[in-house]
């Protein structure tokens, strides 16, 4: 149903009223208001108020007295609004407006000095740009713990054996240690994609005014510095029509997403009885309102299917910057709206994904089991037929008329009987069992990233120093 | 920042707590909760189980006395919810739940025998089918109203002559009231297609239960039809494992924003001083912090933006569904927001439109103008060359010459002399120049749906009597 | 790569060259020529140009032999591309300046006489128009046929029991029939959306002319006619503006890849061991060139990942057309390829699908004996509570202490002795042996659109009725 | 239409036939086929197949005899390719298969030994990272290019002055070369993230093998060096299993593609009588078939429109990806087209505009004109009146009712009476009238980053030093 909220007179208190003959009706105040949601950003936006007239001060633009008086008011609303005891007001438009106004309130006519040198346009782009940054930070300590989750459970399964597929079909046994450095590894990518994102959300536009910049002796490197930013824009026109960071940074959060959704689908396949690889604990499962035996993965379902919204929100935010014409466009109001969502979902995400992780039991004996099915031994006869100098591509046809023969018997390769095996090639001889061994398979893949206890001991290595250098 | 809600051991009223050792962590439960977004189906629930409950009685399943116990007990539920006074309950999960256990309270152990024959498999998806395809005739009704409101607008400009435009550069005149119409056709095939997309939403899925049926001697037919609707699902399993009329839903929403926002680029072209086609009422029109003269049209702006967010919650819905196997997956939670959020996108824009609309000021004067740059007439030139036996083609080549002479000469076709133009092509005769009259050009396309007055007439002829019987 | 093609002084040529000095460079020409793609739409050209000039003979335009000549010629090009002794020239930019040049060729001067109340604008759009709607309808047949072929498959696994998934965890045995049923039910749906797209595609844009309508005599509703065509379009500006037909296009083709996508997950999980519901026919199956033993579902792997393109289609057409001002614009070029894209897949894939389903052996044994594991009973108890006059949230409670008391003991709910039964509920009696047998569970679910055989033959029945009137 | 293509029984070539008993049929040969269109890796996959084979000789896995002859017929077939004369066959599937095939048939058996210790998964990875690698590195090279015509242009009109726009309304008079400056500095980031990104993709994955590495004793590092590679995989099944790289590929590929959308969209404009700001040149332009007069900006337009494609690449992507277990699964092979389709794309995109700038003529006369409407000088009399002790704000409604006045008049701000002014305010003075001028506005904003023309220098300054050291 459509919002329809009243709002008395609202261009009466509206920065830009000056020259209107009537307000924007309450439906249209209503359809332009971000109030509802930008608060979530009033801290920064305070920070960056307090840095602007430190620099005003500073520059002589205002006097420092002006200065203090507006640092120490800021500081007040912020109090307040931190306390809960703020009243909002929608008529107010925004959460920049907002705390003006109040300010104003508070230390008097100085009160309006603040906006000097500054527009709308870079003053919420500012604001926007620490509250993203703020999370992207904190993105990448969520995932450096998830990281280290992995990590931890891996070290626990260096000698968990498992069926590696690939096509969904068993392919060659696996340590569990392995699969799940595959996703740190992948997290790890994500972590390095948010740190050269943030690096690039972390500037300050202010000083860009409305979009040519101002007239008045501003500082913009020092108001940069204060805030703890990495440097300063370029251009004005730019940086307030520009929204490619937002969009880079959902793109980070999307990338983070795909790879949670895709351990989702595996705890989803493991859960199911016919797998039966993890017990899930009861703090992440969910029972049925009509089926009492039902113990249902609801969060790794849940965590996948919000991979959804999240590319979503990059979607809107591609679509919403197509085509627009320089420089500030009232469209780009629309950046808010799918960077906190797609902050939330991927904050809770990575918080329950670590949780959910260090809570699940593997069941290392129903991973050993289903190893047995599948001829998960077959690429190591092909080995052990080229150490007899066949060729590659030969000896994988001789394992495949092999493989056939055992199937059809209904036994694993490794009960056929040698002279079963001879007949297909007379090369084999009776060290084959040994390189049958489902361990053994895993013992011998010791190069560099493969699923062997060496390579193993040293990814682990290398993700300790990263870990404890990141 | 994530949400992190306590829930005090919402294990306890959970419907499916029986078998559980421990509750989900509170972490957990924020994350899984949708009572904070799907109160607002309480009323369409409501609906649902009071059908549920009639048919219940009806089927001898409960008693009649029980039946009209439970009914009369939604009812209380309902006018709690609706005027204000309901408690909800975060750690009940969603709405369904919520009205459940408040019934129970009311009516007491009788209302546990609501859920009998049902799941909230198919309970939830019923609500939610009942929920969008109101919201879809509300859709309708004000796609009807905009289109009105074309039509309208249309009807008082057929003799307001503007450029009409291919590439953006000027092409051809047209009439006000033809640009017009194009919008309100473009809208009749929106509404067309809501309809065509409500047929498939407004069908009932209760009995499908949890995935398989029931054993209950249920009558879904008597349940849909006491809601209005067209008709029972066909097989349990698809009941409550797609969400097909969702991402149509949001299809169609799509195509409608996507029709809005073309109109919105057209608006802020207009509104721009180099065009200055219209002037935009104050009540759509904001100001600048820092510009004193800028009238912005910033609700045009917002309009144009937020398609992005309507594409956006398409792709998600899309994303979600990808891949899932049957039947219901906890992945389909994710269909409510997507919706809400489109769905008051929609409304919003749809209501502020026609509003927009009906309050613009068209500039005849300033679109006359428009219409003699650009050699509007120059297809008229070649028509008439055609009219005297000239190929068509070749016709385009010498009015082709002749624009060059006149642009060369800095004037416009009507402003060359026969002798100019005869020594391009000897075929043209002094009847030329009531050809190059630019409402000329216009009058005479009458033929079926061009811009010349008669066309026009039959144009609105025709919307009349589609508004009238839609 | 960046294509890089030289194309001789091709404003010569083109139609459009009378007052340029120079022709666009090689590379424009290669960015903007559409002939390597548009080709494919040659035949629904030449049959839209032969309707146009019938017509405008008709009505006297130009002469009935003129018309005679035009029409002859057109189907000696006909003739020559469908042989493939065409020579297509890039130069010429696309497929229907090929066709003019050629016929103009064959015919002499007269063949510039066709283009005579036509422009590009409406001539490709009814030429595209004409194209995908005879695919659609190709879709259709393509998409009954796979229903059918569900519906048979369906009719030989009437008594073929499987665990019914919620959650993808075991929740209640369901029949072979039922599951292939509920996506012969979702086809259905898109079969629907499709014919309701249709109506909408194959719609005549032609005599739009450039966008205000022509001059010409013409006769609109003839054309439409002789392409046996739905109707013909009412506002010209609209006819040549928009492209909402093809995104609803994309749209249908989005949602039946969803569901394709769903049953290909189906399939992979079937095919695992672990589930081993099915065995692949080779046909459908690849190996691996290094493991012997695989057999990998290829087909339903690329299927599922081909649903992305088909997306990324509709995505492409919806971002292309956001925020486009009236009327034609060059961006709608960008409206064939996404089409001819998912065109391709979507045939492919209804062929394929309905092959592989088609060729699928169902392990019925393995089937069985997956739904004795997960306490695929449970519900079964907790009706049967019900039928002692417990309240069904109550017997859900009781029934989830039974099934934690069973996984204690490892042993199903139909191995726990009566006494222990009668221990948590006293009610229970001797008779609910009976109730727990899995086969039974199936049997009893005969409400409408249930499990049960009843409800089964029903569904097969409204099928059969369904695939012979469409 | 479905390609529907005949495969005499391929299964006889395919590398994995050995246990099949029938070959796919020929549509799913046709479905699962990538040769058509992954025959443009074959440079990437030699070079890859040279160092792996180098490897192996190094190693001692196979003799160094073998290895030179492995290389020797791997540039024989690189030769073949690269002249025409190799044969393709369809049969073959892919490229690899293609290729191994030919090496085979000139050095004999030895030919199947390249395929030692390695997967086709590990392989073609590695043939498409050096691709994507090869092609971003062309992408910078495009990019840097246009930087370069962007600063080129801008150093040409640092003193043309145009209106600077918000909300597509005039705001503030600017230099063009500002405006043209905001363009470099957007791509400038662009260029960097291709370069983060590229970092990413160029790691080789040679030595993952299937998926769980290999029991050779192989040297993977030894491969990257050879191949200028920035390092090797750390784990082997997220080697296989991931496409994160492409998916950042394809995000930039889009960031970029909005980005010149956005300068497209303002050549429209431009380009637009009614702004009139250039001249298209004659090469970038073309004419319309019906309407003589038209010089229509294509190349604009389609690129605008082009954006759609490459945002629909990165959804496609996204989406395939969504959800898939460990480790490769076929739905990964629709990898390629999705970034040759945008390769190809962002390549051409970024070569033509850069034409296209270069090629523009800008029309001073009229930019400066259009700073005349709109009060471009409202901000300065607002800033003036800061100057006099006036709060901003207020200064911000005074200058509001000054403008409500002049517009009332019909006169800019520059043509009020002082003693007009002084009755709005009583501070303004004679002094005014200097601040009002419209170049004096544009001198005067010369803090970092503003329009200014020390401004500008500083800003020309810092970019010439970028390129040069880029």
């Amino acid at each position: 149903m459509p919002k329809n909220k009243s709002a008395e007179n609202p261009s009466k208190n509206a920065a830009w009223g000056g020259r209107f003959a009537k307000g924007p009706e309450a439906s249209v105040a209503a359809y332009t208001e971000s109030c509802s949601y930008d608060k979530a950003l009033y801290a920064h936006d305070i920070a960056g108020s307090t840095a602007h007239a430190q620099m005003l001060g500073k520059q002589g633009v205002i006097t420092s007295d002006e200065a203090e008086t507006l640092v120490k008011g800021l500081e007040v609303v912020r109090k307040e609004i931190a306390s809960g005891v703020f009243e909002w007001k929608e008529a107010l438009e925004d959460v920049h407006m907002n705390i003006e106004a109040r300010l104003t309130e508070i230390v008097g006519d100085v009160g309006k000095k603040l906006h000097t040198g500054r527009s709308r346009n870079d003053q919420v782009c500012l604001a926007f740009r620490l509250f993203v940054s703020d999370n992207i930070r904190e993105w990448l300590s969520l995932t450096h713990n998830l990281i280290a989750t992995f990590v931890e459970r891996a070290k626990e399964h260096k000698d968990t054996i498992l069926p590696g597929y690939t096509h969904l079909q068993p392919a060659q046994p696996v340590s569990l240690a392995q699969h799940l450095l595959a996703y740190a590894f992948m997290l790890r990518r994500d972590y390095e994609r948010m740190q050269d994102c943030e690096k690039r959300v972390r500037i300050s536009p202010l000083g860009a005014a409305a979009l040519a910049g101002t007239t008045y002796d501003l500082d913009p490197a020092f108001v940069a510095k204060k805030l703890d930013m990495y440097g300063v824009f370029h251009n004005s026109m730019d940086a307030v029509a520009d929204r490619d960071f937002l969009a880079e940074t959902l793109f980070t959060a999307s990338c983070t997403m795909m790879h949670l959704s895709r351990f989702c689908e595996e705890i989803l396949l493991w859960a199911n009885p016919a797998f039966g690889f993890i017990t899930l604990p009861d703090e992440y499962a969910t029972g049925s309102s009509i089926m009492p035996q039902k113990k249902n993965p609801d969060v790794a379902e849940l965590m996948r299917g919000k991979v959804g919204r999240v590319y979503g929100s990059l979607m809107a935010m591609l679509t919403t910057l197509k085509g627009l014409p320089l420089t500030y466009n009232r469209d780009l109001q629309e950046d808010k709206e799918p960077f906190l969502d797609a902050n939330t979902t991927v904050q809770n995400s990575l918080i329950l994904m670590a949780g959910m992780l260090g809570a699940l039991t593997f069941r290392k004996e129903r991973m050993y089991a289903a190893c047995k099915a599948g001829f998960l031994n077959a690429t190591e006869l092909a080995d052990y037929l080229v150490t007899k100098g066949i060729a590659f591509r030969e000896a994988h046809h001789i394992t495949g008329t092999a493989v056939a023969l055992a199937e059809k018997k209904g036994i694993g390769l490794e009960d056929l009987k040698l002279s079963d095996l001879q007949s297909i090639c007379k090369d084999i001889e009776e060290d084959v069992f040994a390189i049958l061994d489902y361990k053994a398979a895993v013992l011998r893949r010791n190069t560099h990233g493969g699923t062997g206890p060496k390579s193993v001991e040293k990814q682990l290595k290398d993700m300790k120093e990263w870990l404890s250098s990141h």
